[in-house]
């Protein structure tokens, strides 16, 4: 009864935060979309600072080990790895598209909350794509490039669907919540590793041509 | 002095709506930043919604006739026409660094206002870049894709840098407000064009290969 009351608030918030934002939805909202009584929302989380903390780290949590888990294989090719990460995150992103769109929209509202979150998993991200690009590199599987410049890019193809989800369906008629757009997205950004990533590699010297 | 109340009050809104978000401010807050009486701002822009709807049309007004103008060159090619709209929107979303971060936010929640903004300037937005796909494809420029599908990855390459600015200062410590950031960025952008969007073009049959 507890640990459903529990996932009834965060169900509730999630979807409130995501059509009002954050600051547009009030403790109250969400008990009556939850159907419990706001002390329960106290009891579990404090107060909406503690509700919001948990959603971040519930995605952020679940985000980076998507990436662990794919780095496992790097030894497989800085590619492989690179392309099995984007399928994992586009994925997670997709199945849990109201968390995604509403937490990469708060990320980018000034507070402790993001300040503690920013400096602890966006810096684990950037360590692993800032690792993959190197072997990359290194292995002559990549072009020579900024590696910021790169994280950009592929954070901003990963992200773009999820910003703004109405948009997307209402102008563009795709749904990124369906399995047809994750298959169909996804070969957009193999393509954009096949060819802004890995094409034109230098030969090194010494290289042996096969 | 009426203008410049009128401005005054337009800066500290986007200074304010940037950081602490639209609902997070109220007309007190702006008021105060401005220097001005609250009962200015009524009088300017009727509420808080007035001045929202003001930022927005503010915003896409600018960024919709970049498109146009640079749509009047689409004879000299849909690569070129392309690479022209996407250095323009870079620079002028890099120049209004703050409206356009709080724009594209505020886009993602449910409102009357953001109804209405899209069913007018995200269609023209569309509707514009349709054209020169199709420009693209019939000239053999660019290899046949699906359009929403390169919109998305075109708005995500240019929206992705204005999404959250602190993330993309303080950990990749890249500044997009910066002529070193337009330049370098703007080559990526182009990079995308050149090796995803005109790469691989098939042969049409009767062409004539030089």
């Amino acid at each position: 009864m507890n640990k459903n009351a529990k996932e009834a608030i965060v169900k509730a918030a999630i979807s409130l935060f995501n059509s009002n934002g954050y600051s547009g939805t009030s403790i109250r909202d969400i008990a009556s979309l939850a159907n419990v009584n706001p002390a329960a929302i106290a009891y579990h989380f404090k107060n909406k600072t503690g509700l919001l903390e948990y959603c971040f780290m519930h995605f952020f949590e679940q985000y980076i080990s998507k990436i662990e888990d794919a780095y496992a294989f790097i030894d497989r090719g800085a590619k492989e790895c690179l392309k099995r990460i984007a399928a994992d995150l586009l994925f997670y992103q997709s199945e849990h598209i109201q968390l995604t769109s509403f937490v990469y929209r708060e990320m980018s509202i000034e507070s402790q909350v993001v300040r503690e979150i920013m400096s602890t998993y966006s810096l684990k991200e950037k360590y692993y794509f800032q690792k993959i690009f190197e072997r990359g590199f290194e292995w002559n599987e990549f072009r020579p490039h900024s590696i910021p410049y790169l994280i950009i890019q592929l954070k901003g193809l990963l992200m773009m669907p999820f910003m703004n989800t109405r948009y997307m369906r209402e102008v563009l008629y795709v749904f990124p919540n369906e399995p047809f757009f994750q298959q169909k997205y996804l070969k957009e950004i193999h393509l954009w590793i096949d060819k802004t990533l890995c094409s034109d590699v230098p030969i090194k010297k010494g290289a042996v041509i096969k």
